[in-house]
């Protein structure tokens, strides 16, 4: 990550205004058209002002880092998960807060790396990015970008920031990043958290959900991770899946976990040779995390039969996490330690609001 | 299955009254205090009446047919499915319409197999549930199954059934079956579609969404098929996925067919490893269909860098098929042709309205 | 009123278990078939036990009132609501919750008032109704009414009520009484609070959203107003509205107080003669209340300069209210003083949480 | 109204294209930040190039034409909605489309009131404003306008306009305009149609509900209507409403008609006096129209002993029609004929797609 810098509205010597530091990793919002009009390219910071001129007016500075070459977000990985917080780590002190323009089909994997990786993180860190380039005329790209750096800049009567926490903002919503799905791939409204409150909401005024924000603490600091052990997957449930299926799945050779993907309130068949391959699977020390295919609701193993086997073998509740953070999470949590014990254990605890208890 | 059969309300010898067949399968609906009131246990249809009294007052005979042993419906299978259809089959002439009385959890992966499975059909077959059993106070299978038969029992001002599909009523909603998701894993709205409008709204009156209902048609016939091929699987791409986990699931010993569920508009990564792994799957004659991870919204290959690629090399397009209607319309198409190319043909072929063009 | 009373689940000696006291005003709810199944008629309470046989499994002792004519909920009144106040007052220590039920129509407008009326109010008193009789077979009846029996009942762990305001409940949502509004007329979701969020959700479990309840204060004593002055309307502003109208509407004789229904954030014409009435009519001590003819936001007179007038010249803002906390809050503040300058500061004041400040 | 023409992007000799004509009237759109970029003033649209670039990309010819003293909209009146037809009437040939920027605050009663006075329009009308002024940074002002140009630039494949009706363009939904109602007065998401489905949606792409939009007529030719009187208003009924209010609005000097706002489905007091009153306003050739308080469902008058008694004495029934389109087709039709029997014919009538039979 080579950095291009350029910086707005620079901060008075006698600054009471605050100081955000926008970190763009590519995606459908970077892109412009260029002089001629007709071809759509992806912009350099260096023109933003050019392009968005009412960032001139907004009342705190702003400092643009951009990889040397931006991805499309469908590349997106564990390495760059960690480089992203390795930059937030080493400008913590520096800024108030962090915006990162990212593209939208894994921004909530990455919102929830992020949140697992940063932690006890006190500055807002919010992902922003857009349906359309914003070089296109009807764009989201303008709104998302200007509404997360004012949320990004907002602070309550003492000077503290309202949100402290990694959170994605999109289409007039702010959302705990680990909560957030991409639930649209065309309309503009494209994420939802179905099992968490939204936590800002944008109109003539933004109004937060105060009660639902994570608290602040003084005396966190930040601790930035830099592990992720990425040798796990989903095993998605389906009527009719095969024993062959299961068992290639769980067997594929250096496996450290798996994100089953269940029924309803995590659900899955009562047969023998499933239980079986299950079994063994916990057996040969592979880590199993229950989440509902559902979006709504929570896994409660136990409740039903067909749910009561999972949990009486070893495999963990993920009560209602979404997918993408509980992968990333798995991840997280295989890179911290070694200890199946322990890995267990964190995996079932909320450890960024991630899920309810 | 052996069938236990309670009539109600018998069609009078000269009916213009329509007729009900209901197939219960099993499921959380079909609960109900046993005497003492302290302990639920699987109803009786013989006890119906009693149960619920209202049944009485429909104007229309109904008729239930009971598995031996009902299921928990995370026990649902492609037999059983080819056995409900066989159970539809063999009764169409004889009844104006069906209700599958059916377990949330794969319900909209059963109405999807049903769909594809009843070609032609021109009668209602209408599935409902419930979120707690219809021996709870504030239980919503009342409500389901009650409407559900008032549907099921609607007719033009020709005498012609309104609907002549496969559907889903839940809370109030009725849905394409092929186009609902079990979204909610509590709440008692539980099901949606988020591609399709819903057909039909219940409240004081039933409302129906005419233009979106499937049209009727005279000149067809029901024709029911039997097989259907269940070496297939998910595969859900991620960030970090590894080479080891994608060589793993499409080398699958036996395996004829492989749901991607990919990012956004149908995209995944384009590193080179994993365009391999996907080429060599298809020249090894796997069919690989692009369904996104989004609810809303359709794969467009072709329209991003990292979704061309998936289309040059032969990977179909799911379009806006939900997850559901993706892996059973794969189970139905293996099982009516051996020949790839027709297969992929139907695969991207709408075949019961289950994704647009 | 008269009163039936019937008792079910006795509370026995040593009782832990708690009470409901159910007040039947009327409405669409109360209606069931007659003995030979095909007239509907209103039901009386010693039948219920036969009609909802899951109430005496119920773990709490239920209480009937009944008024010895039940009203459609369209002739509701305020000498009523001050009957049903007073019925509360009279039974408050004897009972742990009440449940009231009523019909859809003004049941907003009696949630409001109740709210006024009952102050300090420490245990829960739910309303809710039905849009089907409950004796049509896919009424909604059942499910609203035991759930609200089920909230009413709902205590934490300190044995307290969870609850301890005024709530409507219908449809699965629990809201706060002066926050909600009949939203659709044949839907069975017909209830809504734009402003305020939803108290609690039913479904498998029924959840609590905690930081929105109204607090319990140990400290508070129901204290239950007996005066309601209904001298008050409505005057609804449009794009055309004369002279005429406006002049005749405020100058009505007797009247003490006008709602006026604004554009927007409480935006009117600045036209000279609309002024100059509405001037007129401060000046005759009439008090005149902005709230928005919009569901959502508020009244922020002064914000532009359609409403900054307005402001000047003493319109009072209702913020957030509803149209029908606001007409109710009015006969309220009218009934407790006739000091206009404690009206105005009234008026201005949240009272029961009906509006934000 | 003067005019202040601007043309952009002029369509070539040789054209294919389209063109549009912009109405500016006022509105929280229209304003920019002045020079030294710290005042909203109202924008001139000689300077719209510059401060909307995007538009000269736009594929048609886009003319501005703007009243020499723009409005807010609270001052919008029955005079001006006759002169702003007067403008689309004299360039109805001229230009193949409308756009009208429009403040929210009365936009719904000035699309419906347009939709009254086009009779037998055939190309689009399209009203779009903002509820943040286009100068703030993160106002929707931008995606609102250059979407509706778009829509209203929108052709099928035979190059005839897909929309041709007069529509509200609000936050990515196109809605018809006289089923529109301003719902939010501070959210982005403003407007809402309870009783008509949304005709297009604007994400990446703009998908049109082809089924519910109003059918092209090539035989219609537009009519403009000139006249409309507004000696009309409201009688919004709430419990506890007295016998002096009552009276009072239905004798107010000159009145031709009444709105009656009603609960749910049409539903009034029963007692005496009020029923005297409306019988007295009937009987003095008062028009009286029921429409419901509720947002959602139909006035069924007879349905409950509530209702029947209006419908008896001659109340007519607004069906689904909103409030604004309740008030704006009276005074359309009061200004159509002094023949009551035909006033009354064309209330109960669905003139303009405005109310369901």
């Amino acid at each position: 990550m080579t950095y291009k810098t350029v910086r707005i509205n620079p901060v008075s010597p006698a600054a009471s205004r605050g100081s955000v530091l926008v970190i763009y990793t590519g995606g459908t919002l970077g892109m412009v058209y260029e002089a001629t009009g007709n071809q759509l390219i992806p912009f350099e910071f260096e023109q933003i002002i050019e392009k968005l001129p009412e960032i001139q007016r907004l009342d705190f500075e702003i400092t643009f880092v951009t990889l040397y070459e931006p991805i499309d977000s469908s590349n997106m990985s564990p390495e760059l998960w960690i480089e992203i917080a390795g930059i937030i780590a080493k400008k913590y002190e520096q800024y108030d807060s962090f915006v990162i323009l990212h593209g939208t089909d894994t921004m909530a994997y990455t919102a929830s790396a992020l949140s697992f990786l940063l932690e006890g993180i006190q500055k807002p860190v919010i992902l922003t990015g857009a349906q359309l380039p914003i070089g296109i005329a009807r764009s989201d790209a303008r709104e998302n970008f200007l509404t997360a750096l004012e949320i990004a800049a907002a602070t309550n009567d003492l000077a503290q920031p309202l949100v402290t926490e990694v959170c994605i903002f999109f289409n007039s919503v702010l959302l705990r990043g680990n909560r957030a799905k991409k639930k649209e791939s065309s309309d503009f409204n494209a994420f939802h958290s179905e099992n968490y409150p939204i936590l800002a909401k944008a109109g003539v005024h933004i109004e937060y959900n105060l009660p639902y924000l994570a608290p602040q603490s003084k005396h966190k600091k930040l601790f930035v991770h830099q592990k992720m052990d990425a040798r796990v997957t989903f095993l998605k449930i389906f009527p009719g899946i095969s024993r062959d299926v299961v068992r290639a799945i769980l067997n594929i050779p250096g496996l450290k976990g798996v994100v089953l993907e269940t029924f309803g309130a995590g659900n899955a068949p009562t047969s023998s040779w499933f239980l079986n391959e299950i079994e063994l699977a916990i057996g040969r020390n592979l880590l199993l995390f229950n989440v509902s295919q559902c979006d709504g609701g929570r896994v409660t193993q136990g409740h039903y039969q067909t749910s009561k086997f999972l949990q009486q073998v070893g495999v963990l509740s993920g009560s209602d996490i979404t997918a993408e953070a509980a992968i990333t999470k798995m991840m997280f949590v295989l890179g911290q330690t070694d200890d199946l014990n322990k890995q267990k254990k964190l995996m079932e605890t909320p450890l960024r609001g991630e899920m309810s208890i």
